[in-house]
């Protein structure tokens, strides 16, 4: 007799849930937007069209910020790729996911197996998610998505990354199968990174006397239409010193980051053929600055002030600028939230910005935190920032050291111009300040944008140094920073 | 047909195989001995009666080397647990394999997937291989043991590593059991390390006003016996400042060294009655130096300078004193080659000092090198060393840091005692020196044992300081060290 009851009891559970109202998250698609993620490699946010540089050539770009709200107060919190991108997926500081640099070869950090990423807890709430390109992150069980539709990365040679019009077309399935569930792409270019040119045994190899190609080659890249830029053209943003060298390189960049642009044009026509833009949320931004030394691996405001474009799926104020403050970590709570998939009991660092897309006049987003630990295992650089509108404090850790250069920066055309002609200033700052750096560096951003007068010693900002360094130590105790240790052993 | 022709070939394949020479290792048996290799935590060799320590009781370590062969310069090449640990296990430096720092908690440093590890290649070769207590080490699966008799591990409050004799015992099924293969078994106990307070959320409370315990505890462990000392026993080694702090915490120390030693006469015990004693190598050797500034952490003789003694399965030269220069990188080659298991092809940095155990004059054994990055992921403070037999060298990569303390030894009592004294002087050593160190260390240690006089900036000495950078510097470029830039760049 036994052997009946199950199957009866199973097709009386299937007939009564049939008639129950739907609770379960996997049946709301109504109420669920697509995700698109765009993230840039090294797009710095001088050199965006809709964000104020005329030469660059980003039209597609600049449409989904005409069509949605352009943030012109986002940041990262680290200005490392393998970091950056772990903090967009977890909603933790670095230094609280475990990724404290990067994540490939002999660098070879990896998150804690215990996080809880946005695509797992996507996946979970019944969406289909996908990557394409560059990931960078580790480990793969912690970070997994259900769908690799085809692998990146600027250390791959195999890597599809430098082609986002492919990379675009690899989506075609993703957005076209007809399915219950909506879905969450994941769409990294390598674009518009440095090349790598890779040795035999996959280390690096770097030529310092001439531009770096920027993934550029001649005869260019199936379905794109090159974009060439001449160093006359081009815009060189205050960090960077005006050399040839700087220009020659910046042209390279531009023509990269056109590249780019021709994949998010692509990725919105098929977005549009397959009826799916209507009811996609399309983020765009970059997992830290541009590609020279001053940007990236920095938290000068050109490594972590970023482009963050959201295109919401029926926007009401079409090219919406919004100046709240919001950063890397926020992103995670952000589209779960989107998703209804915002667990209270969830920890995490960073909160969700989804009703404040199309505010007007926001309260209480008027600040970001910012946490620094490693590059290359060997470039350990710890700095936390606390980044007010107005004032910005750095406490740069292991200060006594002197500023560590990644390879590629290191090697690069610009920099190796400078060191050869032995100028004193790169950009609006001394060579010698930019390597050896004080403890603190306080400034005050309205009067000081470039970063270059460092308050921290001056007797008139005591008081803001001490209310910022209040701040900044809590807020090291309250994420779970190992490094809050240093106020008081070094 | 067909189905007949399967098991008829088979047949004839078992018939012919059963005629051929035994060439398979996994029939070795006679030839193979089984290996038992001791790991202490923190197991300063000036606290070793075999050593020249006439107070504390090692009456069982003693014997061992009593019975085999003690070595005089046998040094680890990382003092710091878990690389010291990868160091042992893989015949790489920690540099090389990955990993640069403690496993543990938000450390997180593990070796790459793909290093090959002595357990892998031992349970390849036909052993049975076996570990009990402090693992430390990851990822498991390329550290994979057959079998984890019991887990251990100071940060672990299920541990079995302070109960040696309880170990010892669990082993014994493993040496008992009917087998043709030999056996493998890493023994490492959590003694003598400090004592970690764990909170709730299982990180460290420490107290720093009175002596750590060791481990130590009222009623002490199942079938041990305590040994206690009285602080006015204890030698105080001349890197230590002769304080009652630190005899205080030396008591201590001695009474867990003590039980370890207990464990050693059980694991031995047990051996002699299974009838394997006579047949097993038996290892005797400790991660890095004592558990106190000055040694652990450091690259300083109190440091890296270890006990070492080897037990051959039948010595022919009992109490063997062997004084040729070796170090952890040797100790996977070293077994593997002991095992008939040394392959010609796999990449290693270490060399198999198999030949020489008991040898009386070996040449080619003069130099060792070693290679400290981190410890605690917050600290970074990468050293590179030569070590010859007159002359040291010690390049300090981030000599600029002031040098960073473990938790557990900044707060313990013998160091919170010399802060709160305002002593100059923490041994033979300024404490100013200490934390500020130079970017190269040279000692002339026939005349500077306690390395206090840098002979780095002597002009009489520039020759050897130039001839030993070279080394040092090729050796970095050898091993595939990262920090070799640093030569360069820093």
């Amino acid at each position: 007799m036994e052997r009946f009851l199950l199957p009866i009891a199973f097709l009386l559970l299937t007939a009564i849930t049939a008639f129950l109202p739907v609770r379960n998250p996997k049946n709301r698609k109504e109420a669920r937007p697509n995700i698109v993620l765009i993230v840039a490699d090294d797009h710095g946010r001088e050199a965006v069209g809709c964000y104020g540089n005329p030469v660059v050539k980003t039209p597609h770009i600049d449409r989904l910020a005409a069509e949605g709200t352009r943030f012109t107060n986002a940041f990262c919190t680290t200005a490392s790729c393998s970091p950056s991108r772990s903090v967009l997926l977890t909603g933790l500081h670095n230094h609280a996911n475990g990724m404290y640099g990067l994540e490939h070869r002999e660098h070879h950090f990896s998150s804690f197996d215990t996080v809880r990423t946005l695509p797992v807890q996507l996946a979970k709430a019944g969406y289909r998610t996908a990557r394409i390109g560059k990931f960078h992150v580790a480990p793969e069980s912690a970070y997994h998505f259900q769908r690799v539709l085809q692998a990146g990365g600027t250390n791959n040679p195999a890597s599809i990354g430098r082609s986002p019009v492919a990379m675009a077309d690899l989506c075609y399935p993703l957005f076209s199968e007809t399915s219950e569930q909506p879905f969450f792409l994941y769409f990294a270019t390598d674009d518009p990174h440095r090349s790598n040119s890779v040795a035999p045994d996959g280390s690096p190899v770097f030529t310092s006397d001439q531009a770096n190609r920027f993934g550029n080659r001649p005869g260019g890249y199936p379905q794109v239409h090159d974009v060439f830029y001449q160093p006359f053209q081009v815009r060189v943003p205050p960090y960077l010193p005006d050399t040839r060298a700087a220009r020659l390189e910046l042209a390279q960049y531009y023509e990269s980051i056109s590249r780019l642009d021709q994949g998010v044009e692509r990725l919105v026509a098929l977005l549009k053929e397959t009826g799916q833009y209507d009811n996609t949320i399309i983020i765009y931004l970059s997992d830290n600055g541009a590609p020279f030394p001053g940007s990236k691996t920095t938290l000068y405001e050109p490594g972590m002030k970023l482009p963050l474009i959201v295109k919401l799926p029926k926007p009401q104020k079409p090219g919406f600028v919004q100046d709240a403050m919001v950063s890397w970590v926020d992103l995670t709570p952000t589209l779960l939230d989107f998703a209804g998939a915002l667990s209270d009991t969830l920890y995490r660092q960073g909160r969700s910005f989804k009703t404040i897309v199309e505010q007007v006049k926001t309260t209480g987003w008027d600040e970001v935190y910012a946490s620094h630990s490693l590059h290359e295992v060997t470039m350990y650089y710890p700095m936390r920032v606390l980044r007010e509108r107005r004032y910005k404090l750095i406490f740069n850790i292991a200060h006594s050291l002197t500023f560590p250069m990644a390879l590629d920066l290191y090697q690069s055309f610009t920099w190796q111009n400078v060191l050869q002609e032995k100028r004193k200033l790169y950009g609006k700052r001394s060579v010698e300040a930019y390597l050896h750096r004080p403890r603190f560096e306080l400034y005050d951003l309205q009067n000081d944008p470039d970063e270059v007068h460092n308050l921290a010693g001056d007797p008139k900002h005591q008081a803001v140094l001490k209310r910022m360094q209040g701040k900044l130590k809590r807020f090291q105790q309250q994420t779970k920073d190992q490094w809050v240790s240093k106020w008081a052993f070094e």
